[in-house]
């Protein structure tokens, strides 16, 4: 058994924000000269997520006001996580809904990908430095 | 290591709707021969889940109310996403709720169940041909 | 491929409880001497879940809170699955914004984590035994 582990480092401008790092999570597949297997992708901080759908920009304008909708960042002081001092606790619930982590195949040396399927890293508390780890093992 | 690759393919009759994959599933497993890894079953699809719970029918319907109640359908206009000519956008947040994957265990060669687990394809946007990949990785 | 099989037992005291149990799945880890690999962690029951977040007691409290909101344990009857002589439909809801399982990178034979990360037992249908499934592969 293979194995190649790898970490990416993201600092949006915004709050909130979805980020295609598909092609480079490709890349450390193909490095990683694994051609049967499975590849983790997952946020490595707990007010992120990484996630698998469509790179539309209404789509991601619509899950941003949906994830706003389940779990508003105002008011502040209706969450008891905001009492630590932090303003972030809707982002714990929004990182939920999205997920944590994604598991791909690998078929023939590659993301065994769906006509659509596209990786995102989801921030929802950004403007600092966070990481996502991919980790492929197999033969 | 051994591994396995299937494609599983659905065309449901309704926009929604839940299939009991299990069996399928298990007869892949089977057929890999692997006694001890992991199985990976993934929707191909961004408006469709592979999950795991109940096979209960009234559950079904209730999950179909709820999953309406978090992301409707209608009005289509509601989202941006459809301004380009699709009217599934509440389809992409369904399949968020619900899930794109599971991992399940493999442990003297079979599915490493508790007693109610099952493996559902749960289809948000169908009438149309989707796919289902099921990987298999171990020894 | 080495691979360790391990489960964990529960039997909460209230019926939505959060129990921390990453001490518990790092031993396993270390203990199956596997140092380059992947960690499954899942819920082997449909009304509970296996999830990574923040160990604070505000954040629980809020995440508590806010899946009564999306959904209600009350009214039992709204449900058509507590038709069948259960009251637990919504725990079969809550399991699936907080999802089944999660898998964990293990490198240089630990759980790859970044600084927050913790491993929790999600019970939404509590006062039973219950158990939780740690798989861990590699080499």
């Amino acid at each position: 058994m293979k194995s190649k582990t790898e970490y990416l480092k993201f600092n949006t401008e915004s709050r909130l924000e979805f980020i295609n790092i598909t092609d480079q999570v490709e890349k450390i597949v193909r490095e990683s000269e694994i051609t049967e297997g499975l590849c983790l992708v997952n946020a490595m901080h707990i007010t992120s997520s990484v996630f698998i759908n469509d790179d539309e920009a209404g789509l991601h304008s619509d899950y941003s006001r949906w994830l706003d909708f389940l779990a508003p960042h105002q008011p502040i002081n209706k969450y008891r996580h905001n009492d630590t001092g932090e303003d972030n606790a809707d982002a714990h619930m929004k990182r939920q809904i999205m997920g944590r982590e994604v598991v791909v195949a690998i078929t023939k040396g590659k993301l065994d990908f769906g006509p659509w399927e596209q990786i995102f890293y989801g921030e929802f508390d950004g403007k600092r430095t966070k990481r996502v780890l991919v980790k492929v093992i197999g033969e």
